[in-house]
């Protein structure tokens, strides 16, 4: 078992921001700057081609943190921010752009890509998980989260199927092909986002993947718009759906 | 044209209520103990076989008017809560029960009378919007919104379509049949509730109900559970949907 290094620290924006390591794996982890001893953990996935510091993550964190008082931790994914590339990644992401510039669907290649950064990317969060819960303010009883769309989704759905730590989550923007199978074994809590007018995803394969989930309470937000323009409206409401189900922490102001 | 009676007054939970009459029609008048000089308007439409004060009617309004700073007008709907039912409604409420105890679709009875009652409605509803609006606290130039499930969905699609006073609305739990060539003029902010496991209503219904409107924003809330289990959480919702479109009073806490 690899232990968590923190590597610098700072605070902006009334958060507590500790860069951190484990073995080879850098990430992130946000706090409040006056914690409570105990607060539930968010871990967030990135999209593809974005980074555990895009600001995507920044502003979800941001939120995370002065709406729910939680811990927020990101991590970089397999051949994402300051992580090495394989000749496999390179292939992938070579193939991609070839297909966006020939006009041709992307889901094939995304879903096939990211399926195999999930098998990368799972044993990496599940270290991390290990790792971040030693730590006195996050603890091993605590409750824990995930929140992530597009790739965060991809791997995140492995994830959630095998971690029984993780009781609640936020996914969307994806594709069922490889992950309702391991959906229908998840049944925590969800909330997930589509886009009515996503110009990768057909509607039906949306819909289909939140069918998949066989969690009793799990929740469908769907917005127009394409695949981009998911409403920021829906990082606060992924705040409170963390809230009613992780708990605020003591500190918070909800 | 009718002016507004207020009949009696009273205050409870934090609201100022006034019961008033607009001709024949019964209603209730909802607002902030201290209210600012002008606040945004709720219209609220109640579900079949209830009334204008409906448990669901007084918990909804009490987060509007807390939350929002808003005021809240619901009236009885023909043949409900303080009105006479016509020889057509007692019939159609005893074909609702035969059909309902012989485990027969509800959906053709329901579609159908909903759409004969919102005839009756939508020209009480102008009536009474027009007397609200005499109001000094409302106003002829302020923000008005409509939020009406089940029956209050059949009776406010055919009037938000026709009403250019209502900017924004919140919807759901019915089909398409009645509703959506109406729902195709639509045009303003749409939050639309659904049930994804609705014992009455099909899910491919509904979906094509929310695709209708042609909102160029439109939210979809599709829940797990039964046609009569929507989360609470949705009320609250409602009342941000609103803020976010007709802004909160002045005196509002949001």
């Amino acid at each position: 078992m690899y232990s968590l290094q923190f590597t610098s620290e700072s605070s902006s924006n009334g958060m507590r921001e500790r860069d951190f390591t484990v073995g080879e794996v850098p990430g992130v982890l946000w706090s409040p700057l006056t914690a409570a001893d105990r607060a539930p953990l968010v871990l967030m996935g990135h999209g593809g081609g974005t980074h555990k510091r895009w600001p995507a993550m920044t502003g979800r964190a941001q939120r995370l943190v002065a709406d729910g008082g939680f811990h927020v931790a990101v991590i970089d994914a397999p051949g994402h921010g300051d992580r090495p590339r394989t000749a496999y990644d390179e292939q992938e992401i070579a193939e991609l752009y070839r297909a966006r510039a020939a006009g041709e669907p992307e889901g094939p290649i995304v879903v096939r890509y990211n399926a195999q950064l999930a098998e990368r990317a799972v044993p990496e969060w599940l270290a991390t998980l290990d790792a971040l819960q030693e730590l006195p303010e996050i603890g091993t009883d605590g409750p824990v989260g995930y929140f992530g769309l597009n790739m965060g989704t991809a791997i995140g759905v492995p994830l959630v199927a095998i971690e029984p730590r993780i009781t609640a989550a936020v996914f969307g923007l994806h594709w069922p092909d490889a992950l309702a199978e391991k959906a229908r074994r998840i049944t925590v809590p969800i909330e997930f986002d589509m886009q009515w007018d996503d110009e990768h995803i057909p509607r039906e394969s949306a819909l289909a993947l939140f069918d998949a989930f066989a969690s009793k309470e799990k929740t469908l937000h769907a917005n127009t718009g394409a695949h981009k323009e998911l409403p920021r409206f829906e990082a606060d409401s992924a705040v409170r759906f963390f809230v009613r189900h992780l708990g605020a922490s003591v500190a918070a102001p909800v």
